[in-house]
């Protein structure tokens, strides 16, 4: 048995930092991927308020064997940030503060709670922004993106995340407090923490602070968005794109099932036909890459080029912005059996997305495809009737073969959603046993009682703290 | 005792892949910062010619308790390549081969000895490159680059050489042969092991193959220099270029020692003042960008400003290009106690640089400073008699103050060169005690008995394998 948190939380923290009431408890079981059935709920939920509370409390988890799950947006779709083995939800978003902002060295320090959205209001008297913000950067936090190294629309220019991110302030499961990383450009020194700490989801350490790079905003930017008559047009001109170096700051396709969606859900009058939907950034010569950009595509036959400045790019990319709730809304009677979330290498994308139609089409289940074509990302959706046992199953695994097509094509299981709970049994077909033997390794060193997030990132056999430890 | 490894190698490999040559084994103790007292002879050099190679050695090494280091070009200035402890020095020199270039993906895959200018080689036809090249590309390996995390001039545009890499195939100490990373543009699964393996000094597993990313050659390159008349002018303005976000592809700084050792080396008649070298890429619009950079310049009171093109670029930056042998031979009878390599925000770069011409004077020791300005990368020597005993230790402990100053303005001990043995002392201070045992745990998890370059990266105390184990 191990103790009740909320007997020696009592002795760290302030009533109205933790609680174990049925509501709150309820709230931080589910993110937008946990399905009802799924839902575990923590023993109690912990609202730290600086780093000295993070440490406290997890040595104290550390000590007693107690489970710490970090979580705040809860925007995951893994199960990411939601608890495998009850325990302590550890809320991050009292962390909410942008703690410095240094625009002569392109640098924000934040804590880890900041909603993105947050981040480039801050900057924007600065005339900077944090480049690689996903699309859900208005409603999920820096440290959630941190945690999963999340990207977005404009990583097909600027890059993931991690790759923005300079220094980190992250408590160890023993309450350690490191600092990895470096304000500097560059660095050479020892080992990489930070990097390692990106994108681990809160199973190695707890992030507290991150000092983020920033960029100046584009003086030029401008939208386009281009119908195809086939998809596998639209694959072939958007690889192209890349390879011939076109400068886009985003690229992403959608198949005529989702043009269908979407036109559904906005009312629109859009060809229910592919869509590639571009973003240009510049500080001069956007006309020349644009030109560039309409060579390229002639050679794919388009059925329609639209470009427009930044007033009309609301307009020119309805119909993308709206995909997620559209497919959501779609089949009022369906339901996804799991967002997908490949990657595969660019060249590799047009047979990828081909062969996601095929199966649609030989297992009589819509499969709409859309997502960062730019950086070779297809997300996906197996839609299938929750209450027909034999279908769900044939969806499941249709998702499943799927995503280990993706490997197979020298692809990811996850482009920018990480594993969490949902993706740990394709974690060995990707990195192999000796791969996820070494995660193992690291883990274990880092967190030898396993308090940190149990249940996620590495698959099975993974005894939570309380098969290993009776103490307490 | 340990096994002489010489008597298992006979069980591993042909006798031409093995040698205990004292030649052999003496060029294998020194690398460009070795000084001749410290140099360390391996027992034994071994060259493998493949993973399997590399495998059946280092599983045997572990099972013996055998340092091993792995070693290339030798380039390397902090001992990073060289025996701390004997053992064997790990060769690979043989495997150098570009193994495939995959054109539509912006690929290539590439084993650890290849050089760096062979790379490029390979690209030319494709109209590729492989961007972060540090200055010695020339003569270093892709495998020492990935172990150091190196960079070069051109980092302030493109990143590190580790920003660059997608994929390892990679050795751990026990002969388990892991590939982490992935050939998509993107990924969130798992533990990011590639990261953490770039830049670990071959002292968590060596690397037998690199898929390397790569870009487009810009259509148009132009390169310049301008002169200062004070290295605080030319500080500021550097500063100032990148805070503006001109878009430099190349940006280093000189000071007026480096210029006066310049130009007694290229027999220049350059003003022996502080200069900056530029570099220009771009598909289009280069003249405005010269035009926006100029305008910069402008507030800092140039004394001469000159832009050329491609086929000038070796004139204007002779003075740059020689500074490496041009300060060795300044000085006949003085020597350099250390290679600097500090990087700080590029915000405090001037402050640190005039730091250091204070130390100079106050100290009476000559110390130059040049480097990626663009990064805020520092490099400077310290010259001092070497027969003058308190003069060295004056020097040495000049070095010191430098690199802790560095690490007080947020900066690090090393940009690109590496911890190797030398800079050991500096990691606690950069890493605090907490950052230095966790790396120091995932050592230990990956590398149980310490065979992998034992006496690198992390400071003493770390014994070597035959201080903790005594069977064999």
């Amino acid at each position: 048995m191990t103790t009740a948190p909320a007997t020696f939380l009592a002795d760290l923290l302030p009533e109205d930092q933790y609680s174990t009431a049925a509501s709150d408890r309820a709230d931080h079981a589910r993110d937008w991927g946990t399905r009802p059935e799924e839902a575990v709920d923590p023993d109690v939920v912990v609202w730290p308020e600086s780093t000295a509370d993070v440490s406290a409390v997890l040595a104290a988890a550390t000590d007693h064997r107690v489970p710490v799950t970090p979580f705040a947006a809860a925007t995951g779709i893994e199960g990411n940030a939601v608890p495998a083995h009850g325990g302590i939800s550890l809320d991050l978003t009292r962390m909410d503060s942008v703690l410095e902002v240094r625009p002569d060295d392109l640098q924000i320090d934040v804590q880890p709670g900041v909603l993105g959205s947050a981040v480039n209001e801050a900057l924007e008297r600065y005339g900077l922004f944090f480049p690689p913000l996903p699309t859900s950067g208005d409603i999920a936090t820096i440290g959630g993106m941190i945690a999963t190294n999340a990207s977005g629309k404009q990583t097909v220019k600027y890059g993931k995340v991690g790759d923005w991110v300079l220094e980190l302030e992250a408590v160890l499961a023993d309450g350690t407090v490191i600092e990895p990383g470096t304000r500097a450009a560059k660095t050479s020194s020892g080992y990489n923490l930070r990097d390692l700490l990106v994108g681990s989801e809160g199973t190695l350490a707890v992030v507290t602070r991150a000092t983020l790079a920033l960029a100046g905003r584009p003086q030029q930017q401008r939208a386009g968005r281009v119908v195809f008559d086939s998809f596998a047009d639209a694959a072939a001109a958007a690889s192209d794109l890349v390879r011939s170096g076109v400068d886009v700051a985003a690229l992403e396709l959608i198949d005529s099932l989702s043009a269908t969606m979407a036109n559904a859900y906005v009312g629109g009058d859009l060809p229910e036909k592919p869509m590639a939907f571009l973003e240009f950034h510049a500080d001069h010569g956007i006309d020349e890459e644009i030109d560039f950009c309409r060579t390229v595509l002639s050679a794919y036959d388009p059925l329609d080029v639209e470009f427009g400045d930044e007033s009309t790019q609301a307009d020119l990319w309805a119909a993308r912005r709206e995909l997620a709730d559209a497919t959501r809304a779609y089949y009022p009677d369906l339901e996804s059996v799991a967002a997908g979330d490949v990657a595969v290498p660019v060249s590799r994308y047009p047979e990828m997305i081909e062969r996601i139609h095929a199966l649609s089409d030989a297992r009589d289940l819509p499969i709409p495809c859309f997502g960062h074509a730019g950086d070779g990302n297809v997300h996906f959706d197996v839609f299938a009737d929750p209450d027909d046992d034999a279908e769900w199953a044939r969806a499941i695994e249709t998702y499943e073969t799927i995503v280990r097509e993706a490997l197979a094509k020298d692809g990811t299981a996850t482009g920018e959603h990480g594993i969490g709970r949902g993706k740990r049994k394709f974690m060995i077909d990707e990195h192999g046993e000796g791969g996820v033997r070494a995660m193992r390794a690291i883990k274990d060193a880092l967190d030898p009682h396993g308090i940190l997030n149990p249940g996620k990132v590495l698959p099975d056999p993974e005894p939570g703290p309380t098969a290993t430890d009776d103490s307490g």
